[in-house]
């Protein structure tokens, strides 16, 4: 067993390549820093590809923390085992797995409750450190180098909590099944989990760009597959639309060519308002046109967006009264390791298409375009390449 | 038939008594009303029994829709079916009724749904007017005489759509039953049917008095009668802890005995927040109270207030992204029709506790009296009876 190995020769620190944030929205340095070895019940990961999330983004560029730089970003990673640390049985080396930015350690009261995703041990972390010590793995020339999520994939090597990987078979395409750890996942999640989609229901999401961009189109998919009949993309920007329907988006709106409120709209397209809307857009204020946009008596809106300004979501009180839902979930209510491995499945027998949200495939060395792209909205997922 | 009776010999018009109030707070006034016969699917009902509930004298009291007056308010009301309209076949003159401020249809979207009681056809009725023709069935000396709800059984006799009344048994006490037609049956349908409370959970009512007064207490025993193990009530009136605690309530908090917020002492109570939280104030301001007062993962918040000032509910958007819901309903979530029967058994049959409710029984003639008891909170509910 690994974990054997590991108690009889403890794995030494490694010295690889990363991409280092030395300050908010600054571009990435690529640095030789030192990956510790993984300490007790966790696992040190060579990365083989990650993709660039939204959320990597705004972190990146956000200002709120900036005592935690230098600091390595990226977290929707796949990536091979190199060494287990002290008491992981679950994992051994050569292990294909996905890296996780919520963990799930399966003892907790809301892992052990069956009905929850939000780990107490290994939920998401946000100090740029591991869960267990509250240090880093991470250092350049001594200096220690913060985490992101506690994942930190924009390395060639890096540790997560052996709560925080879920394995994944050694067939399955690692520099596409990396974006089922976060985004399409939750996407999928927001309208199988969280809004629970049924066979023949309308379904409006807000935002097929800008901010969640991919979770979007997951939403549409996951709509899809559950048989909605009518699925309305909301945009301001007509370039979405294309891709939108590629995803299972069967009508799409544009509020700029409205002469009138969407929600009108869409309740005249609906016959009264939509069973399930979604807010994608990261805009609190876009939470009570969704609320608006769905039916009263069942109508159910989910939110998924993180905005960058106003964080109160506000709505008039009638639009609950009457018989709405308002939710939100992270990671698509999905537990990491109870569910992920079926959702792996379903790609790799092809029930969920993954591959056409790549629009970019990027050596690891020019991962600062990714980020560009992102910025200039003119991707849907970069895949970063890590040998390449 | 009562329907081949009312059409070989049609009713004529009645001469009644009725609580008219002629200005927005204005103390009623006993006035000889003539009642219009029933037109196509109403029935005339004699009322027995009519409580006074919140709604009833929040409409009263505002100022917003001056021109609804002169007006008959009360909806939460027992009768016994006096002459039937062209095509009623449902009811006959003779049969014991409750009156709902929301009907069923049972043909319309909303009601052939099965999950909604947002009936297309026989929704709230806010202009004061009956739903088929737009018209009053009321008037004084020849002055139209506004409804309230389409109930408005603050008279001797009322007209309402068949759809808005629902047949009870003839030996169901008619006093005490009328409750169920408003306020208890909104209390036990946020717990059953909105929150959907489950045995050995959690929960905490926001506020035990003032607004939501007797539909709070319902939800407490709803939850109660699910088997929640730990039921909260959070109120500043700390004379409402008697009450609470006989209808279910096992711990009472008073904010203003709290040095620290009343969400940080739920969430201790209930190892890290109650399952289920209703926010019964009418306060919108404590709906992001009882949302944070409410799990991460699985929390569900119900909002059952109607709000006297600001209509806007508001929350941060991470309470929402960690899991929570956020619900409401009319009525309780019942279709009036469809379940309330059941519920009506349910009280023969003793499982649902409703006399205790009363607190004081008043002769119609005094029914000012109960228009202040309530104004002043010293009541949970009056019964009025009719024929005192």
């Amino acid at each position: 067993m690994a974990a054997d190995a590991a108690s009889s020769s403890p794995p030494a620190a490694i010295t690889c390549r990363a991409a280092v944030a030395w300050g908010p929205g600054q571009p990435l340095v690529m640095e030789e820093v030192e990956v510790a070895p993984p300490g007790a019940m966790e696992i040190r990961v060579k990365v083989v590809s990650t993709s660039v999330c939204r959320s990597d983004v705004s972190a990146w560029q956000s200002k709120a923390q900036p005592d935690l730089f230098p600091r390595i970003f990226g977290h929707e990673a796949s990536g091979v085992v190199e060494s287990v640390g002290e008491g992981v049985t679950e994992f051994q080396v050569g292990d294909h797995v996905l890296t996780v930015f919520i963990g799930e350690c399966k003892s907790c009261k809301h892992c052990v409750s069956g009905k929850s995703n939000m780990c107490q041990k290994l939920g998401l972390e946000r100090k740029g450190v591991m869960h267990s010590d509250q240090k880093t793995r991470f250092s350049v020339k001594g200096k220690p180098v913060y985490h992101y999520c506690a994942v930190s994939s924009f390395s060639e090597y890096t540790v997560v909590h052996s709560g925080c990987a879920v394995k994944v078979g050694l067939t399955v395409p690692m520099d596409r099944v990396c974006l089922l750890s976060c985004g399409v996942s939750a996407g999928l999640g927001a309208a199988w989990n969280v809004a629970n989609v049924s066979e023949g229901s309308s379904v409006v999401i807000f935002g097929l760009g800008t901010v969640g961009l991919s979770v979007s189109i997951y939403v549409a998919q996951g709509a899809k597959l559950r048989g909605a009949s009518k699925i309305i993309g909301v945009d301001t920007n007509p370039e979405k639309q294309e891709k939108g329907k590629a995803f299972g988006v069967t009508d799409f709106i544009n509020p700029n060519d409205l002469s009138e409120p969407v929600q009108q709209v869409i309740k005249r397209m609906t016959d009264g308002g939509a069973d399930y809307s979604f807010e994608c857009v990261g805009d609190t204020g876009v939470v009570s046109t969704a609320l608006q946009s769905c039916s009263d008596g069942w109508g159910v809106t989910v939110t998924l967006g993180v905005p960058k300004a106003k964080p109160e979501v506000s709505a008039h009180y009638a639009f609950l009264l009457s018989g709405r839902t308002l939710k939100g979930s992270l990671f698509g209510g999905w537990r990491p390791k109870s569910d992920l491995p079926s959702l792996v499945d379903k790609y790799a027998d092809k029930e969920i298409q993954v591959d056409g949200l790549v629009t970019h495939d990027i050596p690891f060395g020019d991962i600062n375009r990714a980020l560009e792209l992102m910025l200039q909205n003119k991707c849907l997922r970069c895949v970063i390449h890590m040998s390449q």
